[in-house]
């Protein structure tokens, strides 16, 4: 239960050499039972080494239901249970999130925005680490606002980027600010932008993300219910994003970058453009391609997952 | 569909008059057809006016399933409805949001944290807006950590303080920082505290709630995968805020207020506090001591819609 041992502190940086799950938080070690709230899983409830030991792929998108979907298609490209199996919510005790597993493959829903998923992040971290895994990857599978790019394009993201176009997240600790890097892991971004031109299928780049707290102010909607500038105002911004390296506008990649180089885990976020910013900002595109288009970067991470298992 | 007319354009003030929905865009009225992405409905699809025009209490909580409980609970008390009537989800064709619709009462889920609840905020208010609803209230109803009160309490807020304990939200717009007012209506929140007083069955006070955009580092606890602070650091930031009138902390009271005063909607926040931060950080009741804590603002808006309808 402690975050000593062979796990070594690093800050800021990933860590070459994947070891076990650190923790950088010294008082885990003295408490006598760790309970995971939102995920409705506990150490004195729960066996965790046990239920969770063989973990090596964290798998997470905004939607229960994507979620549901992914692990059902990952177990079929795996060939783990029989056709037609059922994969139960692992938190079902709560809807706050949806967890589902199937061998050494995790997915879970984050909801909507940073603060929902750094909840589930803290949580399943230090599920990781009560439940001895060693490494694992994590990896957000998202929809977003696509900055010049066809729709459709999913983008692996080099650095999240703030609304100034840095490559830092902003963390209030005890009322003060911290910044922290957004970096993601290069050779995992590599590796997966490889799986993507395997596959063929869909344009597959690597770029920085724009990741905001806001849907409509913040990524320059003009069709919120509050909006102050104008379309000129609006293009001036998405144009400087556009220069600035931004190929894309979400809104937790941020986190997952900050808490994945805190922890040393190797992370990845690769989303799918619904539309392309530059020239719209509602999304009409029908359900059918919508649908499809949310299916590439779960297409790819499933490409990923057997190639590192040795199944491709 | 659009946003002049009779409705007085107010910022960071809420109107003393209750008139239609006030929406401070003025690119909608150039719109042909909005769609409402992430609940799944749209002014090109759905007769807005004819299945939402009647609503007058817009009451929202983070789970869906609370968001089902609280339907079934409140029609039972409004008598509308055969007993034992469902109540379909209206938003079903997404897994973002849950809502339902009983009478004048909407009850939609909004997920965890600021991110979040503004953008089920920004699409609910242009609802009601393509509905031509009038003298809508807009109530948050939910969980928080307490200070300083015993666990169970209800608390009504008045300022929603950010982590520096200021009642402002600090919004990014176009890459720079606007500051938006966070009081709540003064006159809603007496009302509701009267409501309280009149149920007699828990505690229920008025008070300020620190707003974080995050659960464990943000709100100071030392259970989290990530805390670089002493338990001695962490009490002294939860005793400053003691002082400074806070009596919870949750995750989306900022922008309720913020987002509540920019349309001139009359909003209140409600949240039971599970547990004391002053004596603890993980929650570690029973399941049902929870439960019965989670309905308590649910009773309170129930005595409290049934009063503004003549049915007490």
């Amino acid at each position: 239960m402690t975050s000593t041992g062979t796990a070594e502190k690093k800050e800021g940086k990933q860590q070459s050499k994947e070891t076990s799950i650190h923790v950088p938080n010294p008082h885990l070690q003295n408490m006598r039972e760790d309970v995971l709230y939102h995920l409705a899983l506990g150490t004195g409830t729960h066996n965790l080494p046990a239920l969770f030991g063989d973990i090596k792929f964290v798998c997470t998108g905004g939607s229960p239901l994507r979620m549901k979907a992914f692990i059902i298609y990952i177990a079929k490209e795996l060939a783990i249970g029989n056709p037609g199996s059922d994969f139960p919510n692992l938190c079902a005790a709560t809807d706050r999130y949806a967890m589902y597993k199937a061998g050494p493959v995790l997915a879970l829903s984050h909801g909507i925005g940073m603060p929902s998923i750094a909840i589930m992040l803290h949580e399943v971290i230090k599920l990781l680490h009560h439940a001895n895994c060693s490494n694992v990857v994590i990896i957000r599978m998202g929809t977003s606002g696509g900055i010049g790019l066809e729709p459709g394009s999913v983008v692996i993201t080099k650095q999240a980027v703030n609304a100034s176009f840095k490559p830092q997240l902003e963390q209030t600790v005890l009322g003060k600010s911290v910044f922290r890097n957004t970096d993601l892991d290069e050779k995992l971004a590599d590796e997966l932008l490889d799986c993507g031109k395997e596959l063929h299928q869909f344009n597959t780049v690597i770029g920085n993300t724009l990741c905001t707290l806001d849907f409509y102010e913040g990524q320059a909607r003009l069709d919120g219910a509050i909006c102050s500038y104008t379309e000129d105002d609006k293009m001036k911004y998405l144009k400087a994003a556009h220069e600035a390296g931004v190929k894309n506008i979400e809104m937790e990649s941020g986190t997952v970058a900050a808490m994945c180089n805190l922890t040393g885990i190797k992370g990845a976020v690769l989303c799918v453009t619904l539309l392309n910013r530059l020239q719209g900002d509602q999304i009409t595109s029908s359900h059918e391609v919508l649908l499809e288009y949310e299916e590439r970067p779960q297409k790819l991470v499933g490409h990923f997952i057997k190639k590192r298992l040795g199944k491709k």
